[in-house]
């Protein structure tokens, strides 16, 4: 199972108790966390997320609003005695940054953080459950989108064919790992006589702050689901490209010519006070087009 | 006018609604920032406090429960385009902390900020309005108390007296600010006939964190309210002892050594759900003493 959960869909400024971006991506039981802007840490704690779960954040630049909820975190974690390894994945500066911070406070933490530096496309995560790529977008300082794809699920288990075969019950996770079974004279079950071949993994993108930029596209092609910022209405095309953002038909253009299922927006101005205009003008372009709600779960 | 708005009173970790340090001083009508935790930006925005007014930002020390807020605030000030110069006290490693994170995020702030390295007991401001001095205080890492002090009010005018030497409107302020008065004929109007003795300034005292330490009472002695943190019960005094922090009696006692008129309590442990017993527990020993409870303000 894929998800999103958004924590914060604002953009610079927090303003009408909407905040700066953080969202978790949860897979298969796994929490990873999607930029982590101030106040990530009390977003959390109001959507009960588990923040013992967290096992990755991914910062997708280095602009205030993307991170500087990180530190905080960090440093929670190892006040909350969290054991289990913390893999942080950002630009460059960003490792200078946490040192600094921790060592002027004469901080060890309680478990082992890893920063992983990114620069440019690259494969980040490759585990049993996930794969996590980066791809370059578009925007005034170095910055990244990210591909969270779920592997292939289990096989599912055919009761019927099951009972037939006389498969015991201490065999069945095997079976959903594609095994064959060996009878005790000697044989041969094969998987696919007893199972069902499961669905294909989900994959949702983060395509973070960019200007409208179609070399994009071919990262996030087919996506079951994307999120693509909307800072502005469409009206106002000519700040969104000086300030290397994007407005919601820009958005709404990607997603439809990477043929994606579904697209979520945000990153949505200070200067707007209410959302509903984002979603009708994305909608115009992309009909599966729907506003990131803090504290929303999304279902990839 | 003094007074103090808590803006939060949980210490390291945020729990319970409740937030990491921060306080708005307000003298005359400038907003002074005392410590600035993360979150203190959109705590700024919950209790309306306007950020433009803030003048003034003092550290007391590098644990992030006192500072993760800082650059976030210093960013948004600059994107609402504030132009008032800001100044900034705090530990030395601070202004590198700030620098490092403005430059990697290519910022040109729209406003002067000025920092100024605290080091030992020093006066850091002293203008026509109030004066604040820094002390050391005795904590893990090198940490200061702060001490705000309002300067002699204007002097209050004798309506009775001012008419019966009929003394023109527009002098007014001048006499306010002690001038004597000139009649057209030449006859001095001195200004104790005609005005009264104002109140004293107020003094408050910001005790940063601290374990028991009456090396801090020679100044605060005599002020009119003090904050003392009180992270633990009493029972805790060991584990207040290792962790460089203060238990409600301990608070207490160095609010009833020093003489003080009221005692604020705060930087309540994150293990505690509730705060009554914090404030009974200091009253035994000093009874002014009051909860300091996050949106409210305190008039000293």
């Amino acid at each position: 199972m894929l998800a999103v959960t958004i924590l914060g869909n604002n953009s610079a400024v927090p303003a009408f108790d909407r905040h700066p971006t953080s969202q978790v991506v949860t897979i298969d039981g796994n929490n990873l966390l999607m930029d982590c802007g101030e106040g990530t840490q009390i977003q959390m704690i109001n959507y009960k997320i588990r923040r013992s779960k967290i096992s990755h954040i991914f910062i997708s630049h280095l602009h205030g609003d993307h991170y500087f909820g990180l530190v905080g975190l960090i440093n929670s974690f190892s006040l909350l005695s969290h054991q289990q390894e913390l893999h942080v994945f950002g630009p460059s500066p960003l490792q200078e940054i946490i040192e600094l911070q921790l060592k002027v406070a004469d901080t060890t933490l309680t478990y082992p953080l890893h920063f992983h530096t990114i620069s440019g496309e690259a494969l980040l995560v490759d585990n049993e459950k996930f794969m996590v790529k980066c791809f370059r977008t578009n925007h005034r300082i170095e910055c990244y989108g990210f591909v969270f794809t779920e592997k292939r699920q289990p096989r599912k288990l055919d009761a019927e064919k099951i009972k037939e075969y006389d498969i015991p019950f201490s065999f069945y996770d095997q079976l959903k790992n594609g095994e064959d079974y060996i009878t005790k004279d000697g044989r041969i079950i094969k998987n696919d006589w007893v199972t069902i071949e499961a669905t294909k993994g989900k994959t949702y993108a983060f395509c973070a702050d960019t200007k409208y930029d179609e070399t994009i596209i071919p990262h996030i092609q087919n996506a079951d689901m994307i999120y693509h910022e909307t800072t502005y209405h469409d009206n106002l095309r000519e700040r969104a490209e000086a300030r290397f953002h994007s407005t919601t038909r820009q958005a709404a253009m990607i997603a439809k010519k990477a043929n994606v299922k579904k697209l979520l927006i945000g990153h949505f101005s200070s200067k707007y006070a209410t959302l509903e205009e984002f979603e009708q003008e994305a909608r115009e372009v992309f009909p599966d087009s729907e506003l990131a709600l803090e504290g929303v779960a999304y279902k990839v």
